[in-house]
């Protein structure tokens, strides 16, 4: 694996490797000493040309923990605002020798573009409204701790699909797990072509959320990215609440052993109640842990294995 | 010791004890080779939610000499701005696995609510008006450096007491120590309740710096902070260096053992003349570099210990 | 050497141990493991008073492969922006025990300044439109790599001669190697005082690019700073191109020999077209991969010396 640009990408048995070694990766973040010598000698650079503190600073953990060099780059104050390409940019950064690139932007599909020009690994941190494949694959972590195989297990993602990077990988992801997906919004937060998305079929959509939950083993509430919604119908915070956030008298309807997530960070009391985000069935704070121990797995399947030998 | 909250937590053999590794930690940034291995695999976040390079600077250079992890978050372009609360963005960064949480935060009392959210070590570096714990620790180690036991030593806090977060900790910890604290101030910049800052009595307060100059054994002069000052009758700049600026005049005032003291970063021209910053009675950089040993010695004390035989 | 301040600094000697060393380090740089210990133990500080992702980035990956502590700071958001002195603030930096600054500031002079106050090594990273010596540094590394000796070669410097503070060290650091310099740019962007940039005599300014491109060993575009360009009689973005672009037509004139740099980010279509950044005599992404190698035998010359029999 030379990139992860992409939840389709990754076969069902690289899902696997990755949230297996993850697991190892968890016990060492669970250690008093959280050093392993794996990416000694090896640059990580978080290039992001959005701010995203809490997805920088887990990947900038995991980075430091496999005892990699990790250097920030933020797009604010950068060549970029002095009219640089993002192609020149990259391929400076790519010329210093950096092993690794950790990309978020705000352009669906950048990543992809990177990696055609520059040697180093590429990792999409998140793209636009297109993927964020680490995400997809810290959530399917969290949910397999706690249910075991996906395979069969029913996910609803619920909310903001227009405007969220996390439910195309999720989406993806899962299916290729083989849990069964169904994406729950309002009409004008479903996007059209949302059909396509997948190269996997058998997956649903529905406005109903109450009709979805009591058969789910899982539920996804995604951000109302309300910075984003501008220009369109969009429901008040009222409407979505009552219509689409998972509030006190939902949870009636959750099964005993579903779990709660939600990428965060979250617009409590909008799409999720603070009796939600607290209870025993959340997992929102789980995903935050897996997330690193996630990300120390990717960097370490996409860096290590060409390392070996070469320990000076 | 888990936490590092106030001045208050510390009892005098918790400060001495503190002082006495900062002696030694001085000693390794004194050498050509700065570092110890004592917190290797340690993670150390400085969250801060307002701008402080001194003390961020200061703080990450403790914990990379002790060759724990650092990493930087500001609360600039982070989840806060997106509307999450504090409790779920240090929820967030808690559950990655950090060993502490340095916090700045404009809120007096935040890092003392942090602590009851995480299970890291949290380190007070500046709440609000409230109190800056490891600056008064490093204030009391360059004083203790030159002038021995402060027990019975008269120490007077110049200037601007109201706006000021170090000055509330230095009161507490200079008590704590036996020495004796004179607090003066114009009365607009006197806050009203200042008996009940200390648990110690023993203080006293005063309009006059000129009667009390000639009896002290150290002078601290604060910040002016001037972006703070509105809303209230305020002295001018010029009226409030006639008052209460360390002039050239005022000089002569101070004994010759006694010492010079600045928080910093300093008005020169303002609260300080020139002259008094930098004769041979200033410690003002002496301070600065103290501030790294004291903090490499906080950070060692609350996380080295749990650390024992944990080296993997 | 204690400081690197200006390229008229350093002997001919002086260069050529600087690129000799530079040439090792690219040989690290290659290496999948890039990590050498020389100077663990040492605390390198961006100081960075204006934005300049590429550079810090640079001397930060150059600082941490040779394993030391790196810490940034920036100016915005710090003491700087609270009224402190340049002096205070460098004071403040410098007696936390650090072992060198590398400083970029707006102020032509202000690295020589702080060299006066700190006990540390200080590295001029550009200051104001006076010097960049590491630039020069790493064009002359990359144009060596491709032309060997550079005694007697002819390099062109084209463009915005005024607002560069790449000009003066390259003309100075190349006079030194014994290369022949002709300075081109409208007469509106010719500094009046030019004749006086070098002790050395033996280099030509021009205002006809045709003129010279058939004789170059080497040309060197500068970046339009349109930003700095206000308040004068400038060239239109088209009028500059026209008459001071390497353009497709002009790059017939060049030499198959010849090379072509930038200093970066490049201003495609205006001071370069693209054929001409991306053909195959561009050296543009080499100089990038120099400046890592050039930063680390720079800091490698400056610390490590001190720091032999001294590893704890």
């Amino acid at each position: 694996m030379k990139h992860l640009l992409s939840a389709a990408d990754l076969s069902r048995a690289d899902v696997t490797q990755i949230l297996d070694t993850a697991e190892q990766m968890h016990d060492v973040q669970r250690r008093d000493v959280k050093k392993l010598p794996a990416l000694r000698g090896r640059t990580v650079v978080n290039l992001f040309f959005e701010d995203s503190t809490r997805t920088r600073s887990s990947f900038e953990i995991a980075g430091k923990w496999l005892s990699a060099d990790v250097i920030n780059v933020s797009a604010k104050g950068s060549s970029v605002s002095k009219g640089e390409s993002l192609r020149d940019t990259v391929l400076t950064v790519g010329s210093m020798g950096v092993d690794a690139l950790v990309i978020r932007h705000h352009a669906s599909g950048a990543p992809r573009q990177v990696a055609d020009w520059v040697d180093a690994s590429v990792v999409n941190a998140g793209d636009g409204t297109h993927e964020h494949p680490t995400q997809a694959l810290l959530d399917a972590y969290t949910m397999r701790s706690r249910l075991g195989d996906l395979e069969g297990r029913h996910v609803a993602i619920v909310g903001d699909l227009t405007h969220s990077r996390v439910v195309r990988s999720n989406l993806i992801l899962l299916r290729t797990l083989g849990a069964r997906v169904t994406l729950v919004a309002p009409p004008t937060l479903m996007p059209s072509g949302i059909g396509a998305w997948s190269k996997h079929d058998g997956f649903a959509t529905t406005y109903d959320l109450d009709a979805v939950l009591p058969d789910v083993d899982a539920v996804m509430m995604l951000r109302v990215q309300r910075e984003r919604m501008s220009g369109g119908y969009f429901p008040t915070p009222r409407e979505y609440t009552v219509g689409y956030g998972l509030t006190r008298d939902r949870l009636r309807l959750l099964p005993e052993h579903a779990v709660i997530a939600h990428p965060g960070p979250m617009n409590r009391g909008l799409e999720i109640a603070a009796d939600a985000a607290d209870e025993a069935r959340s997992v929102i704070l789980d995903q935050v842990s897996a997330g690193v121990a996630v990300r120390m797995s990717v960097l370490y399947h996409l860096l290590a294995g060409s390392a070996e030998g070469a320990e000076s």
